[in-house]
Order: structure tokens, then sequence, then C-alpha cells
């Protein structure tokens, strides 16, 4: 971890106290005079640091900044998560990068942000805005020990972990729309694209691209989106702190994939059923070919929607565009 | 499709009788001189064809080199499977130069063949011997409308269309060693290694990646393999023309493809399941954490083999290293 790293870790820890310059000092083996100099460079990224001779350093209060070593120190504690964290200021996709990392061999558990994409994308190539400083644009870079058939295993984990991080960090009661949207008040905030690279039996790697509309304004979404599209910032009314929801969902995240690897999908999936907007309604697939109209029943155990149409007939649905048609009465 | 290629074409369409420099000129659009100069050139290459002044030009013979323009020409009927053809004389890995192929976005039915690979592989990253201008070291890209879970459809079909050219160019009778190696008398004579990129609902694409021991010598496996590998040679005793034997998979290949897009996996699946000598068996398969030992029954819808322990109990093996242990007496 560095320096920085560590003065920052050892200033949260002391929450709204001080800690001396002598102190840190002697816990981070570094001499009073680097202590000083890495806090003007932090108080250079806006990190607001109290001093005084008496008084020792004061975390007052941190920039909307996402600082990669910072991240990494907040999430010490983490199994697989944030082992290794890049933040680029701009990027195409952080898909891509991930994926670049991921052919190179580096280890699962690897997260790339990047504070503006300028090629974002969401499923089947659709383009994904992503401003500069608004929203966590991210990816995750996962080798689990899975049969391709299981990835979806990770998508619902992505999202149940997406959907507890929002409502923790911004109080926002949030919703998973299937098969990998998370929904505030019937509007998009989130998105995942899961990305995957196996061979037959086994996968090699996964990539979770994940996007959160946290500050963006109304006028942020191109127009033809804005009807469907929201972020936190305009829903709570007031900014949300980008580097702790970053952190949240990193944690959540964390704590899914580790009950993925024990065997414990069927806890995750029952939390995804108990939160997913989609079960229970009327809805319009569209795929490929063809149009499914019916009732979404459940999930399959694979994480296929099963949609009880109007003849009857169970359909199986692996993909597509789902537009819930009706019944969303009484909460909106 | 180019002019040597034409002209292979119209001498192969003559069968054992000749074609006159006037009909290839007036049929080619290009002048006499022209088609004698490509005719020479083709002469430099090993294509043995006679000419005389009152003969016309006729092919007696074809080297046992893979010419990329006369491979396309005489695929020219298939639906997706080599509407593009690349041969490099040495390269890494054929499933790496299409792996970018495909990011390039390139279309479906892209072939790469390799005389040599440098660092040729089979399934779970092991090494696969490719030594130069004695296999055939080649990978398709495809883009199947599939679910990543429906991947296997299309290792089944290599399978099936692998174990008939061999029959039918080589009169050799191969069996198939789920999940997919070809075998001839209980000896692997080729593999099969799919890789695949997805999104969580749609497959991007598929890379096959086909490596067949055509004329390889006992001497040119590595030791430790002597004893399972077998080359088509080695089992007929004289060589097989590799082009051949390429254009015959390759179309068989086609064949398949398209069996699996109309949706008529079914004929596809029978035809597996009879030449597959695992099934009926007795197995040991390894796995990362475990072995598993059984009877082989049958194939799941989804291609996984099912394994009745001794405990009676039927597991589903989706990966792995099989050995079949027993009843092979008659066989061999």
């Amino acid at each position: 971890m560095s320096l920085d790293a560590q003065i920052l870790q050892s200033l949260r820890a002391a929450g709204p106290g001080a800690v001396s310059g002598a102190e840190l000092s002697h816990r981070l083996k570094v001499s009073r005079a680097a202590i000083w100099s890495r806090v003007e460079a932090l108080r250079c990224l806006g990190y607001d640091i109290q001093a005084g001779p008496h008084l020792g350093y004061r975390l007052v209060s941190v920039p909307d900044v996402l600082h990669a070593d910072d991240l990494r120190s907040r999430l010490d504690k983490t199994q697989v998560i944030g082992r290794q964290i890049q933040v680029f200021q701009e990027t195409t996709s952080t898909n891509d990068v991930v994926e670049k990392l991921a052919r190179d061999g580096v280890q699962e558990g690897a997260v790339v942000f990047a504070e503006a994409q300028t090629r974002g994308r969401g499923r089947r190539g659709r383009k994904w805005v992503s401003p500069a400083n608004k929203g966590l644009w991210f990816s995750v870079l996962l080798r689990p020990p899975l049969h391709p058939a299981e990835a979806t295993q990770l998508t619902i984990a992505s999202a149940t972990a997406l959907r507890r991080a929002i409502q923790t960090e911004a109080g926002l009661e949030a919703s998973i729309k299937w098969p990998n949207d998370i929904l505030i008040r019937g509007r998009k905030a989130a998105g995942i694209l899961s990305e995957l690279k196996a061979e037959l039996d086994q996968i090699r790697y996964v990539i979770l691209g994940i996007g959160v509309d946290v500050n963006l304004n109304h006028a942020d979404f191109p127009a033809d989106l804005r009807t469907q599209a929201t972020s936190l910032k305009a829903e709570l009314g007031r900014e949300v702190a980008r580097p702790d929801l970053a952190v949240a969902i990193l944690k959540e995240l964390d704590r899914d994939y580790s009950r993925i690897r024990r065997g414990h999908f069927a806890a995750l999936a029952a939390e995804w059923e108990e939160h997913c907007e989609t079960l229970g309604h009327e809805v319009v697939i569209q795929l490929a070919e063809r149009r499914v109209e019916g009732r979404a029943e459940t999930l399959a155990e694979d994480g296929a929607l099963l949609v009880r149409t109007d003849h009857g007939h169970l359909e199986r649905i692996v993909g597509g565009d789902v537009t819930v048609t009706v019944s969303h009465q009484g909460a909106r």
C-alpha cells in the first residue's frame, strides 16, 4: 500500500479524532517531514486535512475523486475483489482495459475505474453514456471455477451487490430488472455488462462491467433516454460521494462472490428474486426473431426467465429486451 | 477468387481431360500469355500441370501444400465456412490469429491454417505438437446465434464433421472420445479446442481450433505421448493428401453448422452418440478437485456426460479428463 493510502487509512481509523505526526511517523516508519510532504500532496488532490502543532492531523473531508491507493486501502479486508485497482482519467471502455489485463494473465480481483469512458458500452453493443466525474464506470476481473453455463450466477451476484450498496450508501430503494438492470422508481440507474471468455467446459475469465449513474443531471442523458434513465442524484436531490459508493459496491460484490465460490448460490438467487421487479408482472420480450408476451413467473436455476404465455405455455427466456407492461399502478 | 484459383478450378472441373489455353483465356477473361505465366507459377508451387500445343492444360497432380486460393476455390459451394482463408507458414497458434480477426469484426466462416505452430495448444493450456507440413492445424471463426450454454453444440458438430471427413478421405474408421477427441483404434489422432467469447446471454464468437495428426511419424510425437497418440499415416501405412482432407473437413463442418443453425441439433447428437466410444463404458474422470468412476451412460441435452457411479448415483460431468478403463478387449 502506498504511503498516501496508509496515511489516509490511519486518519480514517481515527474517525473525528486527530493523529499526531509523531505517531504517524512511528507507525508508518517514515520521517515526520515525509508525512508532512504527502499530506500536502493529498491536499492538492482535494483531501481536506487539518493540521496543527498540538492537534496532529485530522481528516475533515475527502474529495469526490477516485484515488486508486485510497480505494485499495479501504478494501484491505476483501477476499478477492480490489486486490489491484487502477483509475484512468479517460479510457475507451473499462471492459477493454480489463480484457487486456486478463489476456496478460493478471489475477482475479483486479478492478479498473475510469473517470470518463469515450466508448462505454451496454449490452449488445449499445452505447453507454459515461460523462466525466459523474458516475462510476468500472470493470472487475474474475476467474471463477465455473462452467460457461453457470456464468449467469455472477450477473445475479452483481445485481444483488449493486442493489444493496445503493440502498446502504444512498438510502434509495432499488429494484432489479431481469436480467441485469438496476431501477429506481422504474427508471434505470445502473447496468451490468458481463463478458466471458471460456473453453468448452471451463470459464477462463469473466469481466463484470458496471455502470452507475451517480451524479448525472437530467441533461447529461441523451434526449431519447431521459424518460427511462435516472441517477442517484436525481432521485435523492443531492450528490452521492462516489468513492464511498465504489467501496460499498466492491465490498458487497466480494461478499456475493464468496457466496458463489462456497456454493451458496441459492441464497443469492432468493435475494435476487425478492427484489426483482420483473417477476410476477406481464412482460413483452423482444427477441432477435420474435416477440414473447406473458407473465414472468420465476427464475430457472441457471438464471433464465420463465414466462407463462397467453397460451399457457412456459417459455424459457435467456436474452432479449424486456418491457414490463402492466401492474405497476401501485408503485408509480 | 484469384486467377490461380480460377485456373485450378477449371482444370479440376475437366477431371482427367485437358482444357485449351484459348478456352481458359475466354472463360477467365485474360490473355493466353497471362494463363501461361500463372501456370508456370503454379508449377513452381509443385502443381504438376501438363501442357502441349494441341493438348491444352491438364492437372496431373497437386502438391501437399496448403494454398489459400486453391482451398477457397474448392469451397465455393459452402454456406458459411471458408468465405475467407489464410495460410501462414508458421504462427504461434491459429486460435490466436483468429481471435485477432474476431476482435477486428471479421465475418464468420474465416479459416486460418498454419503449416507449423510454435505454441499450438490443446485443452486447459496443454501443448499441442504441430510440426511443419505434417498435419492440419487450423481455426474457424463462427458467430452462432446461440446462448453460451449452447456452445457445446459446436464442439459436437466439429467432432462429427471431423470423424466423417477422416472416414471418407482416409478410409479410416474413427471414433469420438468425450468431449472432443477423435480416436483411431483407441489412439488420439485429432483434437478440438473450442474457445468462446460471450455476453451473458449471447455468444459473440466461437473459435474452433482443430488439430489433425495427418502425416506425422511415430518419432514426431513426444516420447510421453507415443502410446496414446497416432496419425492417419501411421494407421494407414501411407500419406494422406492434406489439402483434400482440409477441404473435406471444412465441407463437413459447413454441413453440420447449417444443421445447427436450422435447429437440427438432435440428428447431430444422435450421430455423435453412435460413434462415441466413451458411452457404455466404464470410465474414470479426473476433475480438478476429485475423481469420478462409473459407467458413461449417455449425453445430456447440453452435451454433458452422464455417468452412473458405483453407488448408483447419476453424475453430470461437464469437463475433466476421461480415461476409458475397461471393455475395450474386443476392439484392440
